[in-house]
């Protein structure tokens, strides 16, 4: 393997696939990157067997091969480089390094022994804009279960049809859901379950790209994201995700129209009362005198009322929310108005942006 | 107690004293801020025994008081209020609190069970400018030992004269030493310790402040320094500092001059070769070649060479070590060219900025 390559191109996809090689003591080859050298280019795999990532780089190849070195150290040597042509030399079991007065020589592990990704067959696909994507993912993935008790709300459901993408996640303390159109499908309508990891990863790589569109394919057990010269490969998570829809309330009681900085100025005040472990704020809807009250009290600390004017219609309700829910939700409303619907304290509260289609947050109550 | 202030001016003074009302289980009333209403103005006090800081909001003082309540409770909930005028009054041992629609109280305890600071005489005076002490702390404070194990060496040294004060710390490991000029003085040769955490107080301190000079007044056991409206007093370490003077080297060998830039590109990219737990970086200065070669090998990695076109004189040398402390005395380098002096790999390297006069930083080799 021998090849040139600019500082620059290295740099930058080294810094994409060596996060997912993590320090693996059980199998030492996970902490590598493989290096193709073919038709061309050079290609970068990484992977910690639940996900990979493939991703070229332009160089000259002089001569093919493949090898395999720590990813984290090639990735930290190479950001220190200058921003020049890298000469890359494959000689026996160690990788040469030049570029201008720098050496360096890295020892590594033979290419054979790198695990193979699965292939997933360019068959079910959907193109949706990166943008909507990145959007829906930040406003709803972080809703989806961190441990993985429960392994099917661990991930983030994506439900196909031929002209929408709904993605989906839930903790079972709230859940979040946010429909995006899709550019072209080729997939019938399906649901797959899409771990909380790989969108973590996907999200990464999403935040420093400029492409507009990105390609999805999937099968049973496997997912393709296809992000310009970067491909993210996945398996799925197995199971049946809850029907959520059920849950939704449907006969609201008490809906209120809010300013979102100021509701959320206000929950953060009382959350400095809240009793701890409970973190219980109190939402109190009074239509006739157009107010929300947003109390929060703690014997020891003292409390902590705010008095909001908002348009209410309905009946006088109560609610009681834990308060870090309600700061994520609202935290992910875009518009400068939401609406926000009760039934009754047993009942999930729904919140929606003003303005905005699509998304939608849901809030189980403290029941007192 | 009851009196009207601004949110900007009581959120700036709480955001600089809360931090020293640490948790502390064993003496509640060190988690609370004093605040004392009195001669038209508001003071806020807290202290961790050790240290304390006390400063002065202004305000329309309608009755005079004091109370004490969690400091960053207050902090935290004055930040979030708008920047409007605020009330405070107090009512039995229930702090009120008023700002537009928004409504607190809150719980705390009586003033008088909070310490008494220390006063220090006004006597020993020292004044400099406040841009010179930032600088001289950030560039000297790394070095002190963090442990206090060699109590005298967990502290900053001042040492004074009338027309210089010089700030030196060291962690038997490095030094480095900064002399400043100082403004007016009216004390006599002298040296004392600071605690680390004082000066890292001290620096929190300095970080917003605009001021231009400071006061310090210190006695056997206390120093205070005296920033516009804030007052920060502190214990000082007793003991003797060590006689540094006596391990700076001052018969060189070999002398280089260096570009900080590509020394430090150099040494971080032979860091990632180093040996673990030993750190150890070979420098090797060849006067004849015009050349610093800066290598770092591993028997697991690899190994890494960097060759540097330098200006040399004196004999070949060599000298190893640990890449932390050099590249923390690099970081501390504002010129572009060093002056790095070597005698031997068991006699300290001494490095000097080129084009600036009072810095120093001189690290042990690792004998090999």
């Amino acid at each position: 393997m021998k090849l040139i390559c600019t500082q620059e191109n290295l740099n930058f996809g080294l810094g994409l696939v060596s996060h997912l090689a993590t320090r693996s003591t059980n199998l030492p080859i996970l902490n590598n990157v493989l290096l193709k050298a073919e038709k061309g280019e050079l290609k970068l795999i990484t992977t910690n067997l639940e996900m990979g990532i493939k991703l070229s780089v332009r160089g000259k190849i002089e001569k093919e091969g493949a090898f395999t070195v720590n990813a984290k150290l090639l990735s930290d040597y190479i950001n220190l480089l200058p921003k020049e042509n890298i000469e890359m030399e494959l000689d026996e079991a160690i990788l040469n390094i030049k570029c201008q007065n720098y050496k360096t020589q890295i020892k590594g592990l033979e290419a054979t022994e790198f695990p193979i990704l699965p292939e997933v067959e360019k068959k079910n696909k959907l193109v949706v804009k990166a943008e909507d994507l990145k959007d829906a993912l930040t406003r709803v993935a972080f809703c989806a279960a961190l441990d993985e008790s429960r392994p099917e709300i661990s991930g983030v459901l994506f439900k196909t049809s031929d002209n929408q993408l709904i993605i989906t996640a839930t903790d079972s303390y709230r859940l979040a859901e946010k429909k995006i159109n899709v550019v072209a499908s080729q997939v019938s309508a399906n649901q797959i379950i899409v771990p909380l990891k790989t969108i973590n990863e996907l999200q990464r790589i999403l935040f420093n790209q400029t492409e507009k569109e990105i390609n999805l394919f999937f099968n049973e057990n496997q997912i393709l994201f296809e992000i310009d010269n970067i491909e993210l490969i996945s398996r799925l998570i197995e199971g049946q995700y809850p029907d959520y829809q059920q849950i939704i309330p449907t006969q609201k009681k008490t809906e209120a129209k809010i300013k979102v900085g100021e509701f959320l100025q206000a929950v953060k005040s009382a959350s400095l009362f809240c009793k701890p472990g409970i973190n219980d704020v109190k939402l109190t809807l009074l239509p006739e005198k157009s107010e929300l009250v947003v109390l929060a009290s703690n014997a020891n600390l003292g409390e902590n009322i705010t008095n909001l004017k908002v348009e209410i219609s309905g009946e006088d309700n109560e609610i009681v929310f834990n308060y870090r829910f309600l700061i994520d939700g609202l935290n992910n409303i875009n518009q400068e108005y939401l609406d926000f619907e009760v039934t009754n304290n047993s009942i999930p509260g729904i919140i929606k942006p003003i303005g905005e289609d699509g998304y939608l947050y849901i809030i189980m109550p403290i029941r007192q």
